[in-house]
This record gives C-alpha cells, sequence and structure tokens, in this order.
C-alpha cells in the first residue's frame, strides 16, 4: 500500500490557477515522501483510513478541481485563518470554506522576504504561500476573511490584501455583553460578504441548513475522539491529525460521512481489543496552538519516542468541535445571535481572561485518559506562550506531567525536542 | 553641575512601600551616573532644563513622597502602560496617574523566571519591577489598569494582577462606530474604577477641570515640539526624551508651566542663533514604540554619532500629545464621548487598518525639518515590526533616507547599532 500512495500532480490546473508551476512541481513528491514515512508506515492502522489517505493523494488536484468547478459554477469559496470564522455561512450560502493556515517550512522565506522574521511560522507560512503563488488552496479562493485574534495575524492582513482581496473580522477580545453585540455585528458582515459573492441573499432556511451541515461535522468528529479516547487507543494521534487537518479542506457532508464509518470501525476495534499500541503505551494530549498540514512534526516525535497522542486540544483538534450551534432559532437575527454564542465558546488565547480554557484542558485531560500534556506553542505565538504559565500551575497543582515546548517548522530543533520528549515519556513511565 | 546631580535616595520611605531597598540601593548611583553621562555632558544645555534634571533627582523620593502623601489623604493612583487609557478622568477626581511601563534591563531577570524570555522588553521590564518590588511607583499605586493593546501586555495582565490589582480596558481593533460605542462604555467604566477609590463621583465640572489641564499640558508639549524643530535645534534630542518621560510621572500643572518656561528660554535662543548644535548636523526623526525610562539607548547613539534627534512619533513623543480633546461638551455623556473621540485618533499599530500613522509619520518628517528616519522597533514588537514594512515603503517612495531597528534594552548590541546608526548618518550627509 505504501508504494502505491503518490500524492497526485496537475500542472495544467496549477497553470490555469496562476500558480508558479514550475517551483510546485516539487511540492507532491516531498509530500508523497513525508506521508509514506510518517503515516504509512505504521503497522495495524484501520482500513477505514483509506478515505483519509485518498484525501492527501488528492490535495493538489481532485479537491482543487471540485473548488475550482464550484468556482466556476458561481459558488463562494472563502479562504480563512481562523476558527472564529463561521463557515456554516459560506456552507449555507453553497459555498466552499477552505483553511488556509500554513504548515510548510518552504514557503517561508518568501514571507520573510516582506515580514520579520520572528513572527509565527504559520503566519509566514500562509502569507509565502500566496506570495510564492505555490498553494492551489490560496489561488482559488474568491476572497480570504482574516480576523485581529493575534497582532501577528492582524497585522499581516493588511499586507496580504495586496495579494488577495483580504477582509477582516474584527474578534473581540473579552467575552462580555458589549463583546458579544459587536460580535454580532461582525458575524452579520461575514454574510454580506459571503452573499454578496452569489448575488443571493441567504435565506433562513440555507443559515439553518449549513449550520445543521456543520454541527454534523463536528459531532461526528466528537464521537471520532470519544472512540479514539479508549485505552488502549484504537488509532493514532497522527492518523487523528491528519484527519482533523483534512477537516479544513473536505467537502463537510462526505467527510462527515466518512468520519462516521471510520467511527464505527473503531467501536469494533474497541470491542475486539484491536489496538494501535499496547495498553502500557504512554498515553500524551497535545494542547496549544494549531498544527496546520503539513505540520506534523510534535506528533512524530512524540509516537516515534514509543507513547501516543490521545488528544488535541487545538483549534485543529477540540476546539474546532467540541460547541455546537443550537439549531432551534425562531429567526435569522436569533439565528445568528445563536451562532455567534457558540464561537464565543472557542477558548483561544487571544482572549482575556480565558481561564475557561485551563479548565477545559485539564477536563480533556481526564476524559482522554492522558497521563501528561505537552503544550505546543509555535514560536513567538505570545498568547499561548504567555497562557501556558497558567496551564503549567494548573498541572502541578494537580500533579499532571507538563512540558511546553516552543517550535517552528524548521527541522533544527528536531534532535533537542526528540531528546526533551523522550525524557518526558520516561518521567511519564516513572 | 554634573558633579552636583545626584539621584536622591530614600530608605525609609521605601520600606513604608514594601520595596526590596536593600536590592533597590544600587539603583539610584546607577541612575546618577547614566544621567550625568548622557545628560549633563552635553554643551550648551538650556538653562530651564534645571527643573527637569531635578525632577530626575527625585525620581525616587521627592515625587514619590508627594504621591504618597497624595494617597494617604484619599487621592487615587492609578498607573498605567498605555497611552489610551484616559488620564483625563484620574486628574478630575483629583488623583494622580502614572505610567509604568519599563525602560530597565535591571528588572527583565525577575520577569523571566515566569514569563517567556521572547515578549517585548518594555512588558518584561515592567513586570520585574513590581515581581522584584524594585520600582517605587508600582509600589504606591492604588491599582493598575491595562489595556488589550498588543497581545503580550493582555496576557501579561492576567498575571500582574496576583502582584498589584489589575483592571483592564479592552481597546477595540478598528476604528469604525461599532468600535466607539464600545470603547465609550470601557472609558466609562475606568471612570467608574477610578470614583470607586475616592467614593465620590467626579461630575461634570470636575471632568472639565481634569481635560483642561490635560489639554493644557499636551499644548505646552506641541508648543516645545515646535520650537525644537527650527533648524539648527535649540534643545537635544535627548533632553526632548527626558522631558517626555517625565511628562508621564511629574505633577501636571506643574509640568506644563514648566515646559512653557523651557519654550520661553528656547524661543529667545532661536532668536539669538543659539543652539545645540550646528545647522550642518544631519536631523533624525525617530518613528516608532515608545522609549520608557530609562530607556535611552537609540537617542545616546545617534546623538554621540553626530546626528541630532528632532522628533519622536512615539508614545513617549507626538503619540501622547498631538490631539487634544474638545472642551465644548454639554454634558457627562457628550463630554465622555468627545474624550474617547480624541482617544480614537492615536495611531497605534495595534490597530486594523494604521494608515493615517503612515501619513502622521511623514507629515511630522516634513514639519520636524528631518533628514531621515530611524523606526525604533522594541524586540517582539509584532505590530510595529510588521507596519514598518508599510512605513519604509512609504518612505522609499518620498526618497526619505530610512532605517529600521529591532532592538531591547541589552548592552550587547550598542556596538552594532552604533556601527549601523553611523553608517545612515553618513548616508544623510551624502
Ligand atoms: S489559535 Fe486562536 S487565532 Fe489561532 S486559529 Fe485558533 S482561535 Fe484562531
Ligand atoms: S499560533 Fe499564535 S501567533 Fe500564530 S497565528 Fe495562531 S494565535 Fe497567531
Ligand atoms: S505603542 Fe500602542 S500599546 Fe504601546 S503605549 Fe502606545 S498606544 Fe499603547
Ligand atoms: S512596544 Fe509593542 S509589544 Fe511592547 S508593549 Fe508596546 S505594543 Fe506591546
Amino acid at each position: 500500500m505504501s508504494d502505491e500512495f503518490v500524492v497526485k500532480s496537475d500542472p495544467e490546473l496549477w497553470e490555469k490557477l496562476g500558480m508558479d508551476v514550475a517551483r510546485f512541481s516539487g511540492m507532491p513528491p516531498m509530500l508523497t515522501n513525508a506521508y509514506r514515512n510518517i503515516f504509512l508506515s505504521q503497522q495495524n492502522r484501520p482500513e477505514r483510513m483509506a478515505y483519509f489517505d485518498d484525501m492527501v493523494a488528492n490535495i493538489h488536484t481532485g479537491r482543487i478541481q471540485e473548488i475550482y468547478d464550484a468556482k466556476e459554477g458561481g459558488k463562494p469559496v472563502i479562504g480563512t485563518f481562523c476558527v472564529y470564522v463561521p463557515e456554516e455561512l459560506v456552507v449555507a450560502a453553497g459555498g466552499i470554506c477552505i483553511g488556509l493556515c500554513g504548515g510548510a517550512q518552504g514557503s517561508i522565506a518568501d514571507a520573510e522576504k516582506i515580514l520579520p522574521r520572528n513572527i509565527c511560522p504559520m503566519v509566514k507560512s500562509a502569507f509565502g504561500f500566496k506570495v510564492g503563488k505555490i498553494c492551489p488552496y490560496f489561488q482559488v479562493v474568491d476572497l480570504v476573511y482574516g480576523e485581529t485574534t493575534c497582532d501577528a495575524k492582524k497585522k499581516t492582513w493588511e499586507l496580504l490584501d495586496r495579494y488577495v482581496p483580504t477582509h477582516v473580522m474584527e474578534i473581540p477580545q473579552m467575552k462580555r455583553e458589549r463583546d458579544k453585540r459587536l460580535w454580532v455585528e461582525e458575524v452579520k458582515d461575514f454574510k454580506v460578504a459571503v452573499d454578496r459573492i452569489t448575488g443571493n441573499e441567504t435565506d433562513f432556511e440555507a443559515v439553518a441548513g449549513g449550520i445543521r451541515t456543520i454541527n454534523a461535522k463536528r459531532a461526528a468528529l466528537q464521537r471520532l475522539n470519544a472512540l479514539r479516547h479508549h485505552t488502549p487507543s484504537p488509532i493514532s494521534g497522527r492518523d487523528m491529525l491528519i484527519i482533523q487537518q483534512i477537516a479544513f479542506y473536505d467537502e463537510p457532508v462526505r467527510f462527515t460521512e466518512k468520519v462516521h464509518e471510520l467511527c464505527d470501525e473503531l467501536e469494533k476495534r474497541v470491542q475486539d481489543g484491536v489496538a494501535i499500541a499496547p495498553k502500557e503505551t504512554p498515553r500524551i494530549l497535545v494542547s496549544g496552538t494549531p498544527m496546520a498540514l503539513p505540520n506534523w512534526k510534535l506528533h512524530y516525535i512524540i509516537e516515534s519516542a514509543g507513547a501516543v497522542v490521545v488528544n488535541e486540544e487545538s483549534c485543529i483538534g477540540t476546539r474546532y468541535y467540541k460547541d455546537l450551534i443550537d439549531e432551534g432559532a425562531a429567526d435569522m437575527d436569533q439565528q445568528l445571535e445563536r451562532l455567534t454564542e457558540r464561537y464565543m465558546k472557542i477558548d483561544c488565547s487571544c482572549f482575556t481572561p480565558n481561564d475557561d480554557r485551563i479548565d477545559q484542558v485539564i477536563r480533556e485531560f481526564e476524559a482522554s485518559g492522558a497521563e501528561g500534556i505537552i503544550d505546543y506553542c509555535l514560536q513567538f505565538c505570545h498568547t499561548y506562550n504567555i497562557e501556558a504559565v497558567k496551564l503549567r500551575e494548573a498541572c502541578e497543582a494537580r500533579g499532571i506531567p507538563f512540558m511546553a515546548i516552543e517550535t517552528d517548522y524548521s527541522p533544527d530543533d528536531m534532535g533537542q525536542l526528540q531528546t526533551r520528549v523522550e525524557a518526558f515519556i520516561e518521567q511519564i513511565k516513572g
């Protein structure tokens, strides 16, 4: 199987998207290699991972073609960088919402020709993808919708707007009534921006449909994550990570179906006592900043060191799906208000205070049967980095083994991280 | 004169304030030395600088005693870290508002025991001052009022609150009508917090008085800065910097008077052709992040290299005083709204978009007769750092010599900065 897997190429399609085809052509083979080594080398994977492997194989071709066709058919295609931008409203308008966060080292140098070096690699990677014309998703979107969550993103959107139309949603920094009032207005602006692309105003029924679709997707991921929490784990952390990454670019209805099919298989595995690793394998919860595609660095290190990742408290993880939208709204105002209320529950460290997140990490630690927490902070991400002080304290108070890692996408610190992670796992084993 | 100058000590007062007296005792002699070397070594300074030298000599004693006495007399004493927190309302309540931003390397290590290393030195220095109990101003305040301007500050307040009561004002990230509505509510909350300390509600007249007092202070600084713009400059950049730093801890009415007295002297100097440096001295505008006491590093480097700093586009600089509050409000609601409107004009890079600031820098460049711009960015300050991209472009488009510096408070990069600044000055000389 491992040798059959190939990330596909479609230079003709890329050309149509205005990409730097010569340069991008090197990407699929690299991804093929990395995916084979990190994912396909695993023993005893669930069979239903085949769909998700396929989604990776088609990441630069089949799925792009689908999106391209939708766009040609007048559907809005919106790129986002944050789970605070409500994809429900894009789906309601018949459109496609794509997560554009960058997880690759390869585009950082492009970004650093313009941006300062010492900002978060996710922001640099994404910006570099657009500047270098080396991401088909960036090329296929009608517009991107940024937000004001962190300093680095907020200011980068001003520059990104030169390369692709960039709207910005103001996300408040607190969660009081007055913040909610502002937030609801921002959500309404987003709806207007999406509807402007189709030329039609999405109505109550359409919004209700968008909410149902994305609620169902989040519920499927909840089910999957709960199954994965079983000891011993029926699925590896890296397979869970890739599924959660695919959630940001796959078609939501199909994705939901496929997640449920995998869940059915995992249920059976749990019944049959089939696991990805023995019961005594140390179990790690990873908390912190998101890991955008193809950022698999920490999971690879942890699982290569003989542990298993059992939960991602992350935006590419539980923060994306832990909350659903109340579907009982009577009119559109109420609908958008309930939608906003759901989004206000996301506990990103860009909020102050944000102690709910600390409680949430502890809850997820308990629910997942984890034995230690590795907090993952992308370099120069001030908010998660400072919030880790409180998280460490909460863990120390409860006797939970805790380690904080700050890193970027470069391979330079791999050896050092391996050593630290191995020592941490030894500590857990006692 | 240079040998008479001594920064005074008052261990008894410091003891009463709960300071780490043993450790702090080393501070005044260090400051004495630095001030003598950097300020008092200058030739031909305006005589009226004597008052400001005195304010430095009394920084840890006389002025602290004044504030201590006021506090004992029931006056509110509020510490702030940002020019977005409206001191008018503190003055209206008969109180004292103190800028607490840290400009010293000496407290950074205290902060780094708790905070991440790679955040802005201003935040670390301030936090370290409190944690180490080595700043009398931090010890004398009733409470501090932070804000949500940047990621590093916003998250640090959550930790600072453990050492001193810390309130937080939400500063929006855009400047639309909906942001103004939220902002006015935040201003009202601030007034309530200040009034709670006195137990009295400040009324319309009192607020009008506070506005007049601070307007007068800002107007005095405007007058001073306009005089300083004369070619050749009648006053040095470092003397201007220390005055603008003193503006954040001196009694405002007295300070205003003394600034006007200095202005009278400078007017005479201009008439008489007396300058701090010859007409042909290269003239530099410094833009960017604030320089809190005792951060004189860049000015010292620039002026030692044979140039003169003719403008600080900074919060300890023009951003603090370029705008006044409209005094014609008919009732308190209108008063607070006009106050907020003034604050909304401050063009901090934490806003998006913030192109007004670029225009403002160019305007100040022209008004000050500067010949080049050195943009000063405290290390890890993402917003100013990214905004410098646009500032550089604006300068390049106009043929204005531009250099961006990112630095912290450590002396380690002094040599490197000297070399770069010298080269820049040579470039200006042509
Ligand atoms: S970490 Fe915060 S800013 Fe980043 S995607 Fe998540 S919610 Fe958005
Ligand atoms: S990881 Fe942190 S710095 Fe990076 S984009 Fe997310 S919030 Fe911003
Ligand atoms: S630079 Fe911005 S955050 Fe800092 S003091 Fe000035 S206005 Fe406040
Ligand atoms: S200089 Fe920048 S990072 Fe530092 S406190 Fe001011 S806005 Fe924040």
